[in-house]
């Protein structure tokens, strides 16, 4: 293997930066062609006639998905193993046996009826980057691992797995695969039975890396080609009831009302007013709703909602609830109704490894690309990843912002750009 | 049988008003016993656990109720009989042959989970004041029917199907019975192949009295006895869709959303707004919501919900409708939404007749009871038979206004004042 210094021609306005890699040389990038091959390869398996990725994990297409990726880690002369969560590992020796593994990767199980992006670009990405090394044989210093996580999107169960276990509670839950955790396990090939098996403790990963689209539109919208994620937010989570009185809708004065119905709007009214009153990036959503007894002609007497609030701060997150609460007391006043707040999920926010984040942002630039640091709105392997090892997160740009959805797209050239990002902070942590 | 002159002692702080009625005694009343013993026998038929009614026009319930409700017919010494739209009809001659019937009736079926009073005060009235006529030997110039209405609550079957007849389409509707129209009146014992014979024409009555329970909460917050009913409110229904666009709820910051719910609560808000920014006694309901996809962490990219509007006045609901339309394109500007309403129903608003109002009136005061001129907000058989004869009718108190619930309730005192309220303006109806 070469060792040479070299100089990287700096892309972009800003001012030629010098700067050596150990023992790379400078015109390295990863295979663009091969890369998008492989996404679209990814995409016929769980392929939908809108054109997008009902790949749920646990299901045939996952199973056949898995397949396909394990043939690629082959082909990137990786060492594949499937933890007893269900993880694809894909590892390759390193130059010193006594170091820590430098991970990368994601997962490639879709929502329901999803598109061919979420997860799969730092999947493939993550694959291409062991088979570019491989290629170029270069061995790290660090053995790398290549770890495609299952039941991302239900979940994070693979992460989970790995950094803090599964509770038999948590194996029995259902999936939208029809089967338990415990069932879809087994059924890609894992045990759970031997759930110790893949637990990984502080120490064990020496960082993880994941490339992932922005699913937001946010790098689009500024015109940045590589968002640095400084964390992923927590998201908490309620089931709000709003009671009132239901009533005949022909028969009941305006006045005499106690309308669950207007006592809700008036909520969901309130949460955006709050949630935006303040400067920052946080996000509040209502996202579901039912009203009782929900006929045209009677006053609705109940109201089934819920909450969302997600911020990088969970200080934040406090205020904003709170401030929701005096606002929903005024409600309860001029409307008649009682509402109650049941909290059914509180994710602590991730923060990102300050020095990993410094890295994939100095090498974006040095590789030409504008950068922004920002949180990362949805949840990720990487955030179940955070208390056992440093992490970092690539962000590329979405098209329009749309996720979850057959409409997902990121171009050719920002998933190749995401993946020598990946590359060469990969390479600058391996030479640490 | 006796004519006599006789004079009413009046009751209540008002000056006393002599008057008189032909040919009968002054202490005429009917037996409030035998009145509120009837109307609990009839709860009997469809009780519910709560104690309420579940007698759902079509079911063997509600055949029950009727056979019990003929039975009650007869030994008022009606002649008892069922025209092919189902509908209960007892006869009784007049003294005069040639004169059309004067009507007094309601409808025994309940809405699913019910209550004992709507509809059934006005029925077991209605034949308790027949008789109370037959005990007392008096025969009216006019011939006399009680009719009991055949599904009411369903979408007043039985009295459009007197005054409009019925299509082939309305026919084969299914119903809460879990059968067709067609099957209900075939069960019930009627004849859907024969339904020219429930028609009536235009002067076939002389004149409908109804009484029913008030459904709102009017008379008992001012202490009022009797609701005198001025007409049945017209109802217009559309059918709400906002389209915005799914997206993820973490991903997406608060100022590039075209988040459905939002814009679905701030049409909620307007409608309200709207209703209550003008005087009257109009009404205005938003009783059904459902967001799509319906998660707590996707933005609602669509979202169906109602309207509903009532008043007396047609051209005041076209207006408010207008307003609300008018809201709603701010609401679509300001959240990058769509609306579009599809009318589902538009019943015409009934006005009672004049006259007969005023004799409701001039009677309850006569009977010593307060009065009210009131809209019904609800609908009822007297709608449909409006357009074809003079139509009056007579509120009485229903506690806390609940209706359609098993809470429904109406003192025993009341309903005997309805009933007698409902026997006088027949007598003064008949002495014309």
């Amino acid at each position: 293997m070469n060792r040479r210094e070299f100089s990287l021609n700096l892309l972009g306005a800003s001012a030629a930066l010098a700067f050596s890699f150990p023992q790379l040389p400078s015109k390295l990038r990863v295979n663009a062609q091969r890369l998008n091959a492989h996404l679209a390869e990814l995409a016929q398996f769980g392929k939908t006639p809108e054109g997008g990725t009902h790949r749920v994990a646990y299901t045939e297409a996952d199973r056949q998905g898995r397949e396909f990726t394990m043939k690629l880690m082959r082909e990137a002369k990786l060492d594949v193993s499937i933890d007893a969560a269900g993880n694809l590992i894909g590892r390759r020796a390193g130059r010193d046996a006594k170091l820590p593994a430098l991970a990368i990767g994601s997962h490639i199980d879709s929502v329901p009826q999803g598109g061919s992006y979420d997860g799969q670009v730092g999947s493939m990405g993550a694959i291409e980057v062991a088979r570019t090394l491989g290629d170029n044989s270069i061995t790290l210093n660090h053995p790398l691992e290549v770890i495609i996580f299952s039941n991302e999107e239900g979940g994070t169960y693979g992460s989970h797995a790995m950094a803090h276990g599964l509770t038999e509670k948590q194996l029995g839950l259902s999936t939208s695969s029809g089967k338990t955790v415990g069932e879809g396990i087994r059924f890609i090939g894992g045990d759970p039975g031997k759930l110790a098996q893949p637990l990984r403790k502080r120490g064990d990963i020496a960082a993880y890396l994941e490339l992932h689209i922005e699913q937001g539109g946010i790098l689009e919208a500024e015109k940045i080609k590589i968002g640095v994620v400084e964390g992923i937010v927590g998201i908490s989570q309620w089931e709000v009831t709003v009671e009132g009185f239901a009533n005949h809708a022909g028969t009941t004065p305006m006045n005499q009302r106690r309308d669950a119905m207007l006592a809700a709007a008036n909520y969901i009214e309130a949460v955006n007013r709050v949630v935006t009153s303040i400067p920052g990036r946080q996000v509040g959503t209502v996202g579901r709703i039912q009203a009782q007894p929900g006929a045209y002609n009677v006053i609705p007497g109940k109201v089934l909602t819920t909450l969302e609030l997600r911020d990088l701060d969970a200080a934040k997150i406090q205020t904003l609830y709170q401030k929701i609460l005096a606002e929903v007391a005024q409600i309860e006043k001029a409307t008649g109704t009682k509402f109650s707040f049941k909290e059914t999920n509180a994710i602590v926010p991730a923060p990102t490894d300050v020095r990993v984040r410094g890295l994939i942002d100095e090498t974006a630039k040095q590789l030409g690309f504008t950068t922004k640091t920002m949180p990362s709105g949805a949840g990720h392997d990487a955030q179940e990843i955070a208390p056992i090892a440093p992490v970092g997160m690539i962000f590329i740009p979405s098209r329009e912002g749309i996720s979850h959805s057959p409409r997902e797209f990121s171009t050719p050239e920002d998933i190749t750009n995401g993946a020598n990002v990946l590359l060469y902070t990969l390479l600058k942590l391996d030479s640490r």
